[in-house]
């Protein structure tokens, strides 16, 4: 489970610097607390963070039981390419919002198969074990 | 807890249907990206899911600490009527926003009966072996 | 572990808690759902709890995975400073939106220290057991 946790934490870090990176943009686009409309650009920084705080609270408990259930080192590979998934949108969203998709099904990706993964394993121990 | 683990898992994927139902909101009712506003029934898909998120953030710890301090059965149980009540929430909502009272009451009241049990739970182990 | 779990209970009591200041606010300020912007006021609550919902996120796994692999006490010190300077930040926020470095740093600060202490003990997991 080493790795799985490592992924974790590394994915909490993703979106902290994301944060970090819309604080930088409230500054240099002129948007003051607390609006966060008011400049193009900003708002491509915020939908990111935002976009990536919805994944984030699906991506951690699906990871943690598909780590746990059915297999740790697939929920690390799944959580990695997450990773690379979510560094491509960022750059690609700031960039253009309209190539935002490779980046999206990069990291949306992953974490459907984590979650029907985890469904799956939930589903299996209440058969086995009866709730 | 095989039970309790099927009901995260389930609250995950409504979370992921109603993020997927704004997707489809987002292209039906014209509303370009990074926007989140122009369009009034975009705007009710967006706050269902909005508002779905900060609860789930409250219900996977909340659900998970109930259930291994004070009961399974219980815990399940009352992630099983929020399941429910979010289901009417974002049915009562998206029709009219006026209406969403029930959903909520029905999705939030089990979240405050869990943090509350989480808490007497949390306090009574601080208690018994002093932190 | 009890304080470390007793701690993670009142943050979600505390965001749970300025959720219902944001309800109260949407009523008094005259804020009709689905809007969240049109009075200044209410924008300031309603950008507090987005706030707290963000570093929410990233409190509780990174509080746990610290207190599971370096020190339950230290997470838990740090816990309570983040319950402190979370309060200090809700209530500068709404006073005045400037004010609110202080509480963001007492409140961010905290979070900054437990992710590296997660991301320093899963890399050393990692190291030691390979994965």
């Amino acid at each position: 489970m080493a790795l799985v946790q490592l992924v974790i934490v590394l994915a909490l870090v993703q979106f902290f610097a994301f944060a970090v990176a819309v604080g930088k943009a409230r500054e240099t686009y002129g948007v003051v607390a607390p609006a966060t409309t008011g400049h193009e650009i900003f708002e491509r920084y915020y939908r990111v963070q935002m976009n990536t705080l919805e994944l984030l609270v699906l991506l951690i408990p699906a990871l943690w039981l598909f780590a746990r259930d059915l297999s740790p080192a697939t929920a690390a590979g799944l959580g990695a390419l997450y990773l690379i998934g979510r560094g491509v949108y960022f750059v690609s969203y700031v960039k253009d919002p309209k190539t935002r998709s490779l980046g999206f099904a990069l990291s949306s990706g992953p974490i459907v198969l984590l979650l029907l993964g985890a469904l799956f394993g939930a589903a299996r121990a209440v058969w086995l074990h009866g709730g």
